[in-house]
């Protein structure tokens, strides 16, 4: 449902043709016209992983001539975050150091509420706190990057309230597939997720970019027209392939076998590396001959996305998999003490971070609310 | 559409079979046993003007035992306050100070834009200001009455979400009679409605009670059905009849003819009440031996309701114009007279109250506001 972030259960998961996406949602493909002006490129643009958008070209052009720019990126918090979650948050931590551009990270705890994925609103954000720390802990600016809960920000209900006049029931059910037994809460969020979107151009005057998964384009589009019928740039978006889950299955909080959570202690890491899917053949003696299947695997996935930071290193590592050289067991090892320790790193700089979250939110957060999220980091420690 | 004050165009506007209307609606009456306990009434009660009720027994009840109490009183700010929305205020100044309860007064500014009642959302936050300068002129206790402008009131939209799960589409529709083309901020208001009545007892523990005009009673239905499944005290309502407009038809504020703003300067309330509609006699010759017909006057309605204060007042003035020694305009001046003086004390009440606004609004008032609302009584004093 939500706009932002990965997608948790696309029916587009397991269609990997990206080119035919391309071609079915009229998205323009990320060519090399566009990407030369982005250089040096982080390397997730160079492995293909942002592979398409939706206004970009106007976005980059509006940026040259001096234009103020942003990025919005959403989370909705209704679990603990996995590091697929976090690979969309190094593209925006990038790009804003790239731009110079500021960043709105809203945190939609009524999204996740009226959709019934949290029992009470609450609950909702103690996970937008420990979200926040998790997107935080990548290292934004300070200054640049503003945070808020989407139900605590004042701002939110005004512009949702004047953006729904340029929106009507019809149009919002079939975008996002609701019945008329739905609550009028999941009507009126496609309000507020345009507001989360266009915030910085109604209020700021900033040109928008959202990076978001390629099954979330509709509700993009439908935003995009608003903001067209408001009479404002319409916000532009790139898109991110998906990243297979440990298991070969798409990843999902729900399945926790198909991803590390930031909250995961270092035996689960483990554990979960250990039986990841990979491209190994079924005997040791058959590695050695044939070498091993990469292209398959997902553990050479996980180190394409989460461990190697070239390009270089990846074609080299691929080399030596195919020659045999590798067997799966050292893989599973060398990503499984590279997540473990990211995780640690993580948790380092969640704690650092909470101590000065005020810096990072455009609204007070609750002293009871850090306290909690505090006393869970504690016992992840302990356990670590 | 809303729940709060003067019906503008309802169905029932020319019903005034109240009986009938206590029954179809599965209402109770006012009867003695209540009224007694709120002794001595105040002379709209005696009137007649509240007839009807739906657990405003139970609120009394819950009152007597110490139970924390408020009056919820809303107003749709989309146009300058007329007398006959003052009406129910004047009843909930009353219940005020008679039961020292707390009184809220939500100024629905998004109920009024998504409606399309206004063209932006900030004319209706010039209305709402000086529609709360109408209404506190009445004189409301300082410390227990609350007004608020809804979008810039942070608790509602958080409330309004947490109750939107306790509604549907469906029923929303139904009730407020929306279509599919409509906007989701339209079907969103119900929560937002709901959100303003229960506030006071989801955040403070009070029982409400709400005076509005019966054809609002379907809002009310739906209130009080959330209020049972959140598992909290359901809001009373107390129920009032329409006061006749100037012209015999019902009072609405798109007719200027039919009400008197208090916004009027004296020569245009002078020429309202001349052209009113009364029950006096074709020629004079005639009012004298036949005397007039005050059941039909609307004159003598006005001046039940607004001018005199005593119900032996009324009748010894009843008694006068059906012998035939009054004649009608007598009774326009006397009206008008008082009308006038009405205005002028409004508007001097006004004056005095907007430069301590802060001392009843629950969120800051900008600076460009007041100063907007502060021109615009000078320009009305000018022409007084």
């Amino acid at each position: 449902m939500s706009i932002f972030g990965v997608s948790e259960s696309s029916s587009l998961e397991k269609r990997t043709d990206y080119e035919r996406l391309i071609k079915e949602f009229g998205l323009k493909p990320l060519d090399k016209s566009l990407l030369v002006k982005l250089q040096p490129l982080h390397y997730l643009f160079e492995l293909g992983m942002i592979f398409a958008h939706r206004g970009f070209d106007d976005y980059l052009r509006r940026y040259e001539i001096g234009q103020k720019v942003s990025i919005v990126s959403g989370r909705g918090p209704s679990n603990f975050m996995h590091l697929g979650h976090l690979v969309v948050f190094e593209v925006v931590k990038w790009l804003q150091s790239r731009l110079n551009a500021s960043v709105y990270i809203p945190l939609s705890d009524d999204e996740k509420y009226v959709f019934g994925k949290v029992k009470r609103l609450e609950d909702a954000h103690f996970f937008a706190l420990d979200n926040a720390l998790d997107i935080l802990s990548l290292g934004f600016i300070k200054g640049k990057t503003f945070l808020y809960i989407s139900s605590k920000m004042p701002e939110v209900y005004e512009i949702s309230v004047k953006l729904s006049r340029y929106l009507t029931y019809n149009t919002v059910k079939a975008t996002f597939g609701l019945d008329d037994s739905t609550n009028p809460g999941t009507i009126f969020y496609a309000c507020v997720q345009a507001a989360h979107i266009l915030m910085p151009t109604l209020l700021h005057g900033e040109v928008v970019v959202v990076p978001i998964a390629i099954d979330q384009d509709p509700y993009m589009r439908l935003t995009r027209d608003v903001a067209e019928r408001v009479g404002i740039a319409k916000p532009a978006a790139i898109y991110s392939k998906y990243i297979k889950g440990l298991t070969g299955e798409p990843m999902s909080a729900s399945k926790p076998e198909t991803c590390i959570f930031t909250s995961d202690d270092p035996e689960t890491v483990r554990k979960k590396v250990w039986m990841a899917f990979t491209g190994g053949r079924p005997t040791l003696k058959e590695q050695k001959e044939l070498g091993g299947e990469p292209e398959k695997c997902v553990v050479f996935e996980w180190l394409k996305v989460f461990v190697f930071k070239h390009i270089k290193d990846i074609g080299l590592h691929e080399e030596k998999c195919r020659s045999g050289a590798l067997v799966c067991g050292e893989c599973k090892k060398m990503l499984s003490d590279a997540l473990v320790k990211r995780l640690e790193e993580i948790k380092r700089n969640k704690m650092r971070i909470l101590d000065n979250i005020d810096d990072y939110f455009l609204h007070p957060i609750e002293e009871e609310l850090i306290e909690n999220v505090r006393r869970r980091l504690h016992i992840q420690e302990s356990q670590a």
